[in-house]
């Protein structure tokens, strides 16, 4: 008997958001990826730079692995494209825009051997048993696509990160009447993101922003105006430069991804402005406050970006004073909050006015609400369904939208990072869990700061380490120097009311090693016995718990 | 000729909120100080406990320091009390509740000398020049209140938190009333509370979270729940009793500052219920799920409380399974959104429901949006006006508030923290500065952990530290041990990847040595060579900077 093949689903990558950096399709011998992103470090992991998905499961599966799928040029989609090819040489489709940033990282990381190929909405590519059609999709980066793949099973729907939006700018509505045939035609499989399925109703279109910024142009035109905003944004630094040229202003750009994206996106023919109305941010000395727009980054409160300095008054092109309208088009993005808000206090301080979206409609989501989503839910009449994109909470709620529109629990699974997911023509069900997740990179590293090294950063951060260096005999048990105390992060040893703990602690080390007997001891139980008798001593005085580590050298 | 006394402002404590923990109002040769608050640590200060206000400007007026006035009974007004009463003998005002939340800190803290003054809506009391009113407002702690300052030049309102409830359950409305008396009768300077002034409209009523959690009770009759909120939310925590009874439910409490509220409320008559519903938590096992709630804490996620631990799986007393509704009845504090949002997802993951304050409205905020302030400004219609609590930003948009209702920016003052405000009955205005802030306590270690300490903490934490250890002659320059290196929290030093890169660190710090002349050089110097040739390597090699320690003993 010829067993069934299934179409196993495999969830690789991400911190916390669930089927976002990468997500592999598999069938007999044959993967597809979808997206390769990277992910931001979270507070727990301190000094680590970016996390790239984990690709045992594709080590493992090297020869089937066929190509690669870009759904859009967000770092968490794309960031991660130049260490899979760096180990795969795969083709790479995806949308101009979207390869334009590509390529750009991969030169940056001196990737050579790659194949990049463009695909537009409604392009359709054979690739083995897979068939992928790209549909064009709103969202807050130009060029951004859903693919429908057609397995020997049935149509697979990845909507990758959308919205809806009937007056977007700068480029044409979301396909919908091409994803009303598709469903209509049958849809075995939606993976649909969830990231704002706790909004209710619509998210707002693009073109609300475009009419606030005008209007903020329009009672600010005797002021300078900084406008901050997501380097990526395409659509939106399209429309910010249509209104500088509007109101006769010169745009100076400063920061270094949006000087790349703009010039990526001018190549592509995504953005288009006349070079006349750019000054360089070094020349904008001349330039009356009245005529003139500076487009920065850090909208997140990064602390090395532009507007961050201008705000501490470190920014030496640009100081801030009372004259000036700051705009920070954009939101923060969860755990940036108190940087972005430091920002702003400190702008606020220097005397400028600034706007943020908490009191003017200056951005809006990338991303479908409530109603949105039950209407790609409702066009595509899934039989099933996996929320992707998303905490686990999201993708739960987003499970319960699916069932109140109708569909049984038994044919939506929610996923979790390395699970893999089988699909038949009559089923849905997990079917075995891999190694997923997310690799550490800090610096050159990858991979090599792991649970252990975490641990070691968290505790040390927490009461810093306290250094117990003494030379020692044990056959005679005679201290020949020391003990001396090292403190770093634990407390400030340097003025007169640390001198009596240190002494107090030389103290502690030293009847701890007449209490034992040194010679039966080996080195590594007298440092034990110094830890202990260190850890209880500042646990009673202080309650405290440095890492402490006892360095003995043996005369 | 005769010197005009003015009243001095100075606004004392507080981590980034300004105007909130601690406030001293100075007359000639008198102080009183209204509230005694400690902030919490933020993330850039790893390992520290609490923040408590830097006193130094009461020290250096100890004799003119007269009395504690309090607003109301959370941490952010009262917790730095015991360590203020620790120094300054003064009498403590303040309500039947609130005094009740402090005596047990001042217990706690084995403070014994106090003197603690109950006072109750539109109580009057005399303090040298000052003479102080209380006013009853709404706010999410009961028996919160508003006081009005009659000084030689004129009448001072400071708000305390507050917002207007029109019906507030279990307590009195808001004494508008009162208000607006004191408002007709010419008011000189408002301190008012700017939480919630980037809010449009009203704050929702207590009753809306009170009908929602009616309704959710219905619907989960079948199901046992458990419902964590605040512990000092005693109105709520009354209303939530109140339904259990109603729905046939015993009440068991989990977390101690839950059980010590409530008995503190219990004592001073805030909350009422027969002790026949309530249930130990240890002998809830015998009770059907039906009639069981449980109360807990750990709205913000917190690592220790019982719901943490609950959504591990970690806490005996109660396994969370699919007939669990877990009502969060709290939103996350700014800061602690990831850990909230964990304890949600892993809730979910083990099949309970949860219900938190993104899906239903089970919470409402304590603060007064903008119509609410507009209330407070037309009633008072104050000559002055200084916007307190709130970052920068809250203040100056409050300050523009108070500029769109009439005020002119002269008559406005926005202050800083350690900011001393001069207020005449014409004019005022920033008058000094004085050393004001936060004091950082880590165990019990007061203002110990200060720049130097923190800065090595989150150096450490972003890369580890390597300490380099060996045994040196420096007249022949023979090393005689070592160099041993080792790590914590730069990489993971068990495997065979890591033993490459230890092995060139040991030869780049034996060629740093040959490089000098050691007998010429400092111990000290010799160090610095060493730190810098293996700064130099890891920056290059791995693109990493640890904290870099040699400890070399000579032999």
């Amino acid at each position: 008997m010829k067993k069934t093949k299934n179409l196993k689903v495999v969830f690789l990558g991400g911190v916390g958001e669930i089927g976002k950096n990468m997500t592999a399709f598999e069938y007999g011998d044959e993967i597809v990826i979808v997206d390769a992103g990277l992910a931001f470090p979270t507070a727990d992991m301190p000094g680590v730079d970016l996390v790239i998905p984990d690709m045992t499961y594709l080590r493992q599966n090297k020869d089937k692995v066929k190509a690669l799928i870009l759904t859009h040029g967000h770092e968490d989609h794309i960031g991660a494209v130049p260490y899979l090819l760096e180990e795969f040489k795969i083709p790479v489709y995806g949308t101009k825009l979207t390869l334009g940033m590509v390529e750009h990282k991969l030169i940056e990381r001196h990737v050579t051997d790659y194949e990049l190929i463009t695909v537009s909405n409604r392009t359709v590519v054979k690739l083995g048993k897979f068939t992928v059609e790209f549909i064009h999709v709103s969202h807050s980066v130009a060029g951004s696509v859903a693919v429908s793949i057609t397995t020997p099973i049935g149509v697979v729907f990845v909507t990758g990160d959308f919205k809806v939006d009937y007056t977007p700018l700068g480029g044409e509505i979301m396909d919908l009447t091409r994803i009303a045939e598709i469903g209509k035609r049958g849809v075995l499989l939606l993976l649909s993101e969830s990231t704002n399925v706790e909004r209710e109703g619509y998210t707002m279109s693009e073109s609300v922003v475009a009419a606030s910024l005008d209007r903020i142009f329009l009672e600010a035109k005797d002021r300078r105006i900084i406008l901050a905003t997501f380097a990526s944004n395409i659509d939106r630094l399209q429309q910010i430069i249509d209104i500088a040229v509007r109101y006769k202003r010169k745009v100076a750009i400063s920061g270094r991804s949006m000087l790349n994206n703009i010039e990526i996106a001018k190549k592509v023919g995504a953005i288009n402005y006349n070079e006349k109305i750019m000054v360089d941010i070094d020349k904008i000395g001349s330039i009356p406050d009245k005529n003139l727009l500076i487009l920065s980054t850090g909208t997140q409160g990064e602390p090395m970006s532009a507007l961050t300095r201008m705000s501490t008054g470190g920014f030496n092109k640009v100081k801030i004073g009372e004259n000036d309208t700051i705009i920070i088009s954009g939101s923060p993005i969860p755990g940036n909050e108190k940087d972005v808000y430091s920002v702003i206090n400190n702008l606020y301080r220097l005397g400028a006015q600034v706007i943020y979206d908490k009191i003017a409609a200056i951005h809006v989501s990338g991303h479908a609400c409530r109603e949105e989503l039950k209407l790609i839910h409702t066009l595509l009449k899934p039989k099933f369904f996996i929320p992707v994109h998303g905490e686990y909470r999201h993708l739960k709620q987003h499970a319960d939208l699916a069932h109140m529109l109708g569909m049984s629990y038994e044919n939506i699974v929610i996923p979790d990072i390395g699970n893999v997911i089988a699909v038949t023509n009559k089923k849905i069900a997990k079917a075995a869990e891999v190694k997923g997740g997310g690799i550490l990179v800090d610096g050159l590293g990858v991979g090599d700061v792991g649970n252990v090294v975490l641990k070691d950063r968290l505790e040390l951060s927490e009461e810093g380490i306290l250094l117990i260096v003494l030379g020692l005999d044990r056959t005679t048990g005679v201290i020949s120097s020391g003990p001396e105390i090292i403190s770093r992060g634990f407390i400030y040893t340097g003025n007169e009311n640390s001198y009596e703990l240190m002494e107090e602690l030389r103290s502690v080390v030293r009847s701890s090693l007449k209490k034992v007997e040194l010679k039966d001891y080996s080195l590594n139980q007298v440092k034990v016995s110094i830890v202990k008798a260190v850890r209880g001593y500042l646990g009673r005085k202080i309650k405290r718990r440095p890492m402490i580590l006892p360095i003995i050298y043996e005369d």
